[in-house]
C-alpha cells in the first residue's frame, strides 16, 4: 500500500501549488472517489480517529515519570476558509481533550511581540506524551507578515533558516510535528464565503478584512509557496492536501498522523513495582 | 421533568456520603435502569454530547471581540479509580477541543507552592467563551492535604472560605462551575485497582502510595464530605453523582452540563459588518 506521506510531502524547490489540483484526492484507496465517498470517509476517519486514542493513550502512558519526551504536533496552515477547525475537529473526534494542547495563533499581543518570534510559539508545544494541535503557528510570520509588509524582507527572509533550525532542535527532543497545508481554491474560498454571509450561525466566522486578504490571494500563494519549499525538511516535512474536497481533506490529515504515531509506535511502560505484591497486599487488607 | 440538579446538588451541612449509595442511579428517566441501560447511556450521552458541541460553538461565537465574559468549567474530584478520565471522554466526545481548556492537578510545583493555593488555580482557569476541565482542583488542598496533615489544621480549614469566596468571584464574573464529585463505594475500587493491576496495559495508571491512600479511606470521606457540605454554595454547587455504575455517572454528568449551558443560552452574536455590502463586494470581485 502506498504510503500517503510519500504521495503529499513537498519535495524542497519542487512544489507549485499551482500544479496541486485543490478538487483532486492524491492517495486515494481504489475505487473511493465514487458517490459513497462521504460516507465512507466519515466511517473511516471515525475508525482511524479510534487507532489515533489507542495510541495517544500510549503515548500518554509512555511519558509518565518523564520516560520519554516523546509528543507530537499538528500544525495546520490554510487560507481563510481553508477548513483548520473541521479538520482538527474530525481527526481528533475519538481523542482525550485532556492528553490534547491545541492553540490558536492570531495577531501576537503586545507582550508576544516584545519577543521573537518564536517565543510564543515554544511557550505553546505540548510536553511529553501529549498531542499539540497548532491552528496557524510561527509560519504566519513568513505568510501575512510578509505579504503585509509588516516587517522588512531582511528580517522575514531570515526566518525561513530560523524555522528549519527551531523545528530541527525540536525533532530531536522527541517532537514529531506534521506540518500540513489545506490547498483550497480561489473559487472553493468564493462559495465557503458567500456561506458564511448566507447563514446567521456563521456570521461570526466572517470578517470584513477577509475580503482584502482574498484580493491579495496570489500574493499568499506565493509565501505559501516560498514557506512549503523551503522549510520541507527531513526533520519536519510539508504535506499539501488538496482541500477543497472536505472529505478527502479529512481522510488525508487523519492518515498522516495516523502514519506519525506508527512510526513513533508508542508503548506502555513496564510497571516500576511488584505487580504480585501489589495484587496481595490490595486483596489481604480490606 | 425533574431536574437532575436538584436531586444530584449538596444541600449545604445536610450531606452524609454514607447515604448516598454508589450502585444508586437518582434521577434516571422511567424504566431505563433495565439490561439495556448501557446501549441507552451510550447514545443518550452521544446525543447529549452533541447539544454540548452546538452550545459550546455558540458560546465560543458569542464571545468573540470580548462580546461576553461567559465560560464554563466542569471541576471533577473522585477517589481514586473514581472514573475522572472515562468521564471526561465520555461527556467532551462530541466537543471541539480546540474550546476546551483541560488541565489535571498533581502535586504542586516547587514554584505553584510559593504561590496561594489558588495561584494555579487562578492560571489555569478557561477564558471567554471556552470550556474548561479540571482534572481533580483546589479542593485537594482541604483533601489531601487535610487527611497528610501537609500543612496545619490552622491553615486548611480557612481555605473553605477562600474557595468560597474565590468561586463566586469567578462565578460573578461570568464562569459557570460545575463541580461534581464521582463517589464510589470502597469495593468498587478494590475492583478497579485489582482490575489495573491484572491488565498490563493498564500497569501505568497504578502507583504503589494507591493502597495508602485506600488505607485512609474513611479520612477522605470525612474530608470530602466537609469540603461538599461548607463549598456547596448558590454561586457554585456541588453534585455528588453515584459512580459505580458508568453509564449512569456518565449521563448524569452529561445531563448537568447540559443543564449548565441551557442556563446560560448562548447565542450567536449579531454582525457587526452590512451582509448584503459583504456579499456584494465579495461577488463583484473575482
Amino acid at each position: 500500500m502506498t504510503d500517503l506521506r510519500d504521495v503529499l510531502r513537498v519535495r524542497p524547490g519542487d512544489t507549485r501549488l499551482a500544479d496541486v489540483d485543490p478538487r483532486s484526492t492524491p492517495g486515494l484507496p481504489e475505487g473511493r472517489a465514487g458517490k459513497h465517498a462521504k460516507q465512507w470517509s466519515r466511517d473511516e476517519v471515525a475508525a482511524i480517529s479510534q487507532e489515533l486514542a489507542a495510541y495517544q493513550e500510549k503515548l500518554f502512558a509512555s511519558a509518565k515519570e518523564g520516560a520519554t519526551t516523546k509528543r507530537v504536533l499538528l500544525l495546520l496552515q490554510a487560507m481563510d476558509c481553508g477548513g483548520k477547525d473541521g479538520t482538527v475537529r474530525a481527526v481528533t473526534q475519538g481523542l482525550s481533550p485532556a492528553g490534547i494542547k491545541a492553540v490558536s495563533f492570531g495577531p501576537p499581543t503586545d507582550e508576544e511581540r516584545s519577543h521573537d518570534f518564536l517565543w510564543r510559539i515554544r511557550r505553546a508545544l505540548p510536553g511529553a506524551g501529549y498531542v499539540g494541535v497548532f491552528n496557524r503557528s510561527h509560519y504566519e510570520d513568513v505568510l501575512v507578515v510578509r505579504v503585509h509588509n509588516l516587517v522588512g524582507e531582511d528580517v522575514w527572509s531570515q526566518r525561513y533558516d530560523l524555522i528549519n533550525e527551531f523545528e530541527a532542535e525540536q525533532a530531536a527532543d522527541g517532537l514529531t510535528i506534521v506540518k500540513v497545508m489545506l490547498h483550497i481554491s480561489r473559487a472553493e474560498q468564493k462559495e465557503r464565503l458567500l456561506a458564511r454571509l448566507d447563514d446567521p450561525t456563521k456570521h461570526w466566522k466572517y470578517n470584513p478584512g477577509d475580503l482584502t486578504e482574498r484580493s491579495l490571494w496570489d500574493e499568499y500563494q506565493q509565501a505559501y509557496e516560498d514557506a512549503l519549499n523551503r522549510c520541507s525538511t527531513a526533520a519536519a516535512p510539508w504535506y499539501v492536501v488538496p482541500a477543497d474536497r472536505k472529505w478527502y481533506r479529512n481522510w488525508a490529515v487523519a492518515t498522516l498522523l495516523r502514519h506519525a504515531f506508527a512510526d513513533i509506535d508508542p508503548q506502555y511502560p513496564q510497571p516500576d513495582f511488584d505487580v504480585a505484591a501489589e495484587r496481595a497486599k490490595l486483596l489481604e487488607a480490606d
